[in-house]
């Protein structure tokens, strides 16, 4: 830190990526990557982009804008694209949260709400997940905050139902609601069908998980055309051209190729399925898991030490180090032969 | 607006890009886009790239930083990579303004300088231009504010020496100054050769001029390695994978061609004398630029006039209608064919 550095962040933590090691090749279970590349229409689509990057992007996205809304049966003023969707929640903590409004969110979530409202010195209400793991709704009613929920949850992978969801949005009829749909497309049922009818819900989804293009950083943003314009006034008051060509020419492809992102959630989904089924048979408490990933526990071994011992197999797994969180890891659901890779080793790991 | 923007917002006003028009094709030089693809290296390594984004990219560009810190003599410690150096220069006001350290810059100087301190809150004091619109360096000296400087400037293309810089920076031993350097390769001294003498100094460059890439958004920052790292805290706290891994690999083939870089420079310091020339022989005032634009006016004719007449021959140039730049339009230097062109049409104009 320098002496010229702003009092303001003298005690923020920034957030923690999963590591990235290079020293040897690793089965990588641990930042909920796709393990299938993107659809071929994605690459090609990118590759061609390459070609005119002399120019700046369209800083609208008007064509893939265009065919999301009519994916999403919405209307264009509707849609907001973003530098993955980490763009578009810190885009969110600016525009709907203030010394007057905090925030508020599960204790255990994703890492960054935490993050975004330290880093702008936005006070925040964390809320204990239930002793189950899931976000208890009644926790939420009419707390006159900004309410962030990840659905599913990160790490849990626990899913609120869509009468849920109303439920918080209906108890909240002064304040934005935020539902983080990172992982919506493996499982749960999105929120996106509720934005005509509630004007403080915002949607957040990815390209980075169902559609494999976390490289490309694509992410977006579903509301009432009035939310949309004061998301995208603060874009136009930050970084215009967030979001690159090649990037843009990569969503569309993929958005050209449901069907592939349809079958690839599929085998996610069943890989979930054989996966939390065999850890359970070993012993393992596993929660239900509505994401590409499942946070998985054995009582006879730590979390920490189930990371250390498959690190050591050449596996990367997700290891959180704090009270609740300290007796599991996070296994993100990769292909087939890397489940059974997994079992094998934990099953060495745990004997 | 919606009822839950932030009230803090109510006078925002976002910057404004150049605009993009799809109603025709025309003769772009508007943007300070370059009239050059970018390398063949670059659009291959970036191809190939696009077969691999379903992982992160890495957050450390630790190969895109080894590169530049070689080729720039210093440390990997002393550079950080940015989606654009908007990003970049977005973290800076960020890191080093506050209530207590104001921002100051030029009255006419790059737009969005005034629109982060706005977006930020962040007390500001614009400086006018001398008469000759040239930066006025005493102007500067022990202001106790973060110094925004853009070198060469926007939109007048007027540079400060080397020495000019370093006045500034002993005229400020307890403040950063930023030096802006996104149009620094054509033309202009680099003050990235003083990053190890002066610990308050921060130099940004961009990809997105002379290495053609506007499109992939890559821009940096070079200082030492103290406030890399306050800059690398808040890229941690905001968005860690800024830079995707298609534009990583496309900034990695360009600097694998650094020859090619140095001749498109070359050719448009070419094109910008003879375009300049050429305008003075005809009347027009024009600014002496080492950036790959030009401010020209005309006496017979205002800028709007002369940017609205350009547009319906359908060649895009830039107004600003402000008092002191509404008598110039900003040019942006093309091919030698796309000069000849605006030669030909504003000789139509002013006749």
């Amino acid at each position: 830190m320098s002496r010229y550095f702003s009092k303001k962040y003298e005690t923020l933590e920034p957030y923690v990526p999963g590591e990235q090691p290079r020293d040897r090749r690793y089965i990588k279970l641990n930042t909920n990557e796709s393990p299938f590349p993107p659809s071929p229409k994605a690459v090609a689509r990118a590759a061609a982009a390459a070609e005119d990057l002399q120019l700046y992007s369209d800083p609208e996205c008007t064509a893939l804008v265009a065919k999301m809304a009519e994916l999403k049966g919405l209307q264009p003023e509707q849609v907001l694209f973003g530098n993955g969707s980490d763009e578009i929640l810190y885009l969110a903590f600016l525009a709907y949260c203030d010394s007057d409004t905090p925030a508020i969110f599960p204790d255990i979530s994703y890492g960054f709400y935490k993050v975004f409202a330290e880093s702008l010195n936005i006070p925040y209400t964390q809320v204990p997940l239930r002793e189950d793991f899931t976000v208890g709704v009644e926790d939420y009613l009419n707390v006159g905050k900004t309410v962030f929920i990840a659905n599913p949850n990160a790490p849990t992978g626990q899913l609120l139902s869509l009468g849920q969801i109303e439920t918080i949005l209906r108890g909240n009829p002064g304040n934005i609601v935020v539902i983080d749909e990172a992982y919506i497309d493996f499982g749960g049922e999105s929120a996106v069908t509720l934005v005509n009818s509630y004007d403080n819900l915002l949607v957040t989804q990815t390209f980075s998980k169902s559609r494999s293009l976390a490289g490309g950083r694509l992410g977006m943003a579903f509301g009432n055309a009035a939310l949309i314009t004061d998301l995208k006034t603060l874009k136009y008051s930050i970084n215009p051209y967030n979001v690159k060509s090649m990037t843009m020419a990569a969503g569309l492809g993929a958005l050209e190729d449901e069907e592939y992102t349809r079958k690839n959630c599929q085998t996610v989904m069943e890989n979930r399925t054989f996966t939390t089924e065999a850890l359970r048979s070993m012993g393992f408490r596993v929660l239900d898991s509505a994401a590409n990933f499942i946070l998985a526990g054995h009582p006879a071994v730590s979390g920490g030490m189930l990371y250390s011992s498959l690190k050591e197999k050449g596996i990367l797994v997700r290891y959180f180090n704090t009270e609740r969180l300290s007796p599991f890891v996070r296994i993100t659901i990769g292909s087939k032969d890397q489940m059974e890779a997994l079992l094998a080793a934990v099953k060495e790991v745990i004997q």
